[in-house]
C-alpha cells in the first residue's frame, strides 16, 4: 500500500527569514490559513522567542488553524523552549521544534563544546519541550557534515526523551543525493528505536540539489519532507515544496504520496511571490512563467501533435494557465499555422510556406511575435483575408 | 588520476529559445566571447536553418572563437545538416550536433514512424554530418524516456557511423537522479563501442532535478554536461552551468573536474539576465542575490564565529560579492553587535543587551534594518556615542 509523506511548510519560518520577506501577524496569518488550505501537514509558524511580533504571529496561528499542525522553532535553550510552548497554547495540534548543532563544525567553532555534552543538551531540550506539547520535533543540525555513528547515538537518544519527529538537516546545502539517501538509510537501519519516530528531511539549495536530496531521503525511508513555496528560505533556499510534491505525483512507482492539492500550486506561489516581494524566476520548475512554454519548432511541432511528446505535466493538475505556444525566430510553420488558426484565418500549406518566410523576418528583429504582427503578415499576403 | 567532465553550454541555443531571450548577432557574438573566457569547452551557437538571422549569428561565432569548439544544431535532415556545415565554415573546431526523437511517444506521435526507420534516419543523419565535420554530436532525443535496449541500439550504430559524442538528453525533465543514472551506466555496459564516444548529459529542469540528474549522469561515466548560465531553457529551463560545476568542485571525491574559471561565474550570471532580461530570483543557488546572506540569529551567530558553519562555498571563488548579514527581527544580538562594530560603535555587552530591545521594536516593523536605522538607535541610546 502507498505510504504517506508528510508535508512540513517552513515558508513562515525559513522562508520568512529571507532578507526582505518579513511579514507582519496578519499577513503570516492569511498566509497560514492559505497553507492549511493547500493540504501541507505542519505550518512551521515562526521562532516565538526571535522577537515579540513573532511570539505574537504564532499565537494568532495557534488560535485559527484547526486542521494542520502549527509548530514553533526553539534552540536547545530552556527560555526558548517556554516562549515557544506559551505561544503554542492555544494550537488543536501544537509541536515545538527544537534541537542543535551536531557536526563537528558546529559543535566546536559554535558550541566549544563536546559531543557528550551536545547529547546531553539534545536530550534536556527534549524533555523540556515534553511539558509543554506531546509532538517534540528534534533537528540535528548540520547533520549533513556529522558523523553518521555520531547522529545515530543522538538520534536514538533524543526518541527514548520522547522525540516524535527527527529532523536531518542538510543544513549548508553540501549533500549530493545519494550520500543524503545513505544518511538516512543508516539511521533506519542502526537506531534501534527508529520506528518510533517519524525521520524528517530538511535539505538547502546551496548546490542547486535540494529536491533530490529530498526525495532520496524519501525513498531510503523518511516520511516528512521540510519545504516552502517557490523555494524561498537561507541563502539559496530550501527545498520547493511544488516541486517534491510532483515528483511524487509523476513518480507513482515509488509508492508515496502527499495531500497536497496540487491544482493550488501555481495560485499559492503567485501569493507568496507578492506578499513576500520575491519575484519567481521565469525557468521555476512548476511556478515559473515559462514552465509550460514552448518557443522551439521542433518541440511546437511536437507538442501540437501531442502534449506527450515534451510535457510531463498537465498544466491544469498544478493550476496553471495552460500551456503557451510562443511565437519567436525559433518558431517553425506548425506552431505558426497552428496561432494563425487560432485567430480565425484558414490557411492552406502553401500559405503557410509563403507567410513563413515573411514571419521569420519580422521574427528576426523581435523577441517576441504578436497578434498585431501576426494580422500585419497576413493582410501583408492577402488583404482580402485580412480579419482585424 | 582525475578526469575532465566537459562543460557544453547551451545558452544561446536552448537559453536562447526562451520567449523574450532572443539575442541580435552582436549580442549573440559577445556573449559567445565571454563564455570562452570563462573557459567553457563547447559553445552551441544556435539552430542555424531556423532563421536567416541564427545562420548569420553561428557564422560570426564561427569567425571570432578560437578555442571553444563551436557546435550548430540541427535535426536529422539533411537540409538543416547542410545549412548547420555551410554556417560552421569558418569554426576552428567545428562540431554539427543533430539527433532525432527516439522514444515511442516521439517515433509514433511526432514521426508516425517504427523503430527500425528511426535507427536508420538517426545513422543517415550522422553520416550526412561526416560530410561536413569529424565532430559530430547525436543527440537521441527524449532518451529519459526511451527504452534503454533500443537506445543502446540507436547509440552502438550511430558511434559505428562516426558520431564522437552521444547526447543521452532527458527532454522532458522526467527522470529521477538514479534512473538517469542506471540509464548512463546501461550504455556504458551494454554499448560494445561505446569507449569511441564521450556520453553528454542533457537534463531539463521541468522537476527540479536537471543539477542532480547530470551529476548523477558524470558518476555513471558520462564526461560532458549540457548545461545554461542561469539555468535558462525550454519550459523549466536546462541544467544550470554554475551549478553542475560547484558541485563538481566542492566533492572533489568524485575525482572529476572542469576548466571553468569560477570567478566569472557571477560576473557572466549578470551579464546574461541583463542581456536576455531574465531577472535570477534572489535563493538561486551560486548566483542569486542572497546565495550568501545570512539572516536569521543562529546562523548569524555561528556564522560570525566560523563562516564555515553555514557557509561550504566561498562566495569569492564564485566572484560573489562577500558574506552579507542582513539583520532583520530574526536576527540576534551577536549580529547587531558585529554591525555596530563595522559601523565603528564600540558597545559592551551590557549596551548590546538594551539596544537589541529598541533595534527588535523597529525591526518588527520594518523588512530590514539600515545603517540609518543603526545610526539613530545609537543616537538614542548614548547621544555622546552619536558617529553620525
Amino acid at each position: 500500500m502507498d505510504q504517506k509523506v508528510f508535508i512540513f511548510d517552513t515558508t513562515l519560518r525559513d522562508g520568512e527569514q529571507v532578507p526582505g520577506c518579513k511579514l507582519n501577524t496578519k499577513e503570516k496569518l492569511e498566509l497560514a490559513l492559505k497553507l492549511e488550505a493547500l493540504g501541507v501537514d505542519i505550518i512551521e509558524a515562526g521562532f516565538p522567542i526571535s522577537s515579540p511580533g513573532d511570539f505574537e504571529s504564532v499565537t494568532q496561528i495557534s488560535k485559527h488553524i484547526k486542521n494542520a499542525t502549527v509548530c514553533g522553532l526553539s534552540r536547545a535553550v530552556q527560555k526558548d523552549i517556554e516562549v515557544a510552548g506559551a505561544s503554542l497554547k492555544y494550537a488543536a495540534r501544537p509541536r515545538i521544534h527544537t534541537g542543535i548543532g551536531t557536526s563537528d563544525y558546529h559543535i566546536k567553532a559554535k558550541f566549544n563544546a563536546t559531543r557528550e555534552e551536545i547529547l546531553q543538551r539534545a536530550v534536556q531540550a527534549v524533555t523540556w519541550a515534553k511539558n509543554f506539547v506531546d509532538d517534540v520535533e528534534f533537528y540535528a543540525e548540520d547533520a549533513g557534515r556529522t558523523d553518521n555513528e555520531y547522529l545515530a547515538q543522538v538520534i536514538e537518544a533524543v526518541i527514548r526523551a520522547g522525540a516524535t519527529v527527527v529532523n536531518i538537516p542538510d543544513t549548508t546545502g553540501y549533500c549530493l543525493p545519494h550520500q543524503y539517501g545513505e544518511k538516512i538509510a543508516f539511521l533506519k537501519n542502526n537506531v534501534p528505536n527508529i520506528d518510533k519516530a517519524i525521520i524528517s528531511c530538511h535539505c538547502h539549495n546551496d548546490l542547486g540539489l535540494a529536491t533530490a536530496n529530498s526525495i532520496a531521503g524519501a525513498i531510503a525511508g523518511a516520511r516528512q519532507i521540510e519545504c516552502t513555496i517557490n523555494g524561498l528560505g537561507e541563502r539559496a533556499g530550501n527545498t520547493s515544496l511544488e516541486e517534491v510534491v510532483m515528483v511524487l505525483k509523476q513518480h507513482k512507482h515509488l509508492g508515496l504520496y502527499t495531500d497536497i492539492n496540487t491544482p493550488m500550486l501555481n495560485p499559492i506561489s503567485r501569493e507568496v511571490s507578492d506578499v513576500m516581494r520575491v519575484p519567481v524566476q521565469v525557468n521555476k520548475a512548476i511556478v515559473g512563467a515559462n514552465a509550460f512554454s514552448h518557443s522551439s519548432g521542433i518541440h511546437q511541432d511536437g507538442f501540437l501533435k501531442d502534449s506527450l511528446t515534451y510535457e510531463i505535466i498537465n498544466p491544469e493538475e498544478v493550476g496553471a494557465e495552460g500551456s503557451r505556444i510562443v511565437l519567436t525566430a525559433r518558431s517553425g510553420r506548425s506552431a505558426l499555422a497552428h496561432r494563425f488558426h487560432k485567430l480565425g484565418y484558414e490557411f492552406n500549406r502553401n500559405d503557410i510556406d509563403v507567410l513563413y518566410e515573411s514571419f521569420l523576418q519580422v521574427a528576426d528583429r523581435k523577441k517576441e511575435i504578436e497578434e498585431e504582427d501576426l494580422h500585419q503578415l497576413a493582410k501583408a499576403y492577402k488583404p482580402e483575408l485580412a480579419i482585424a
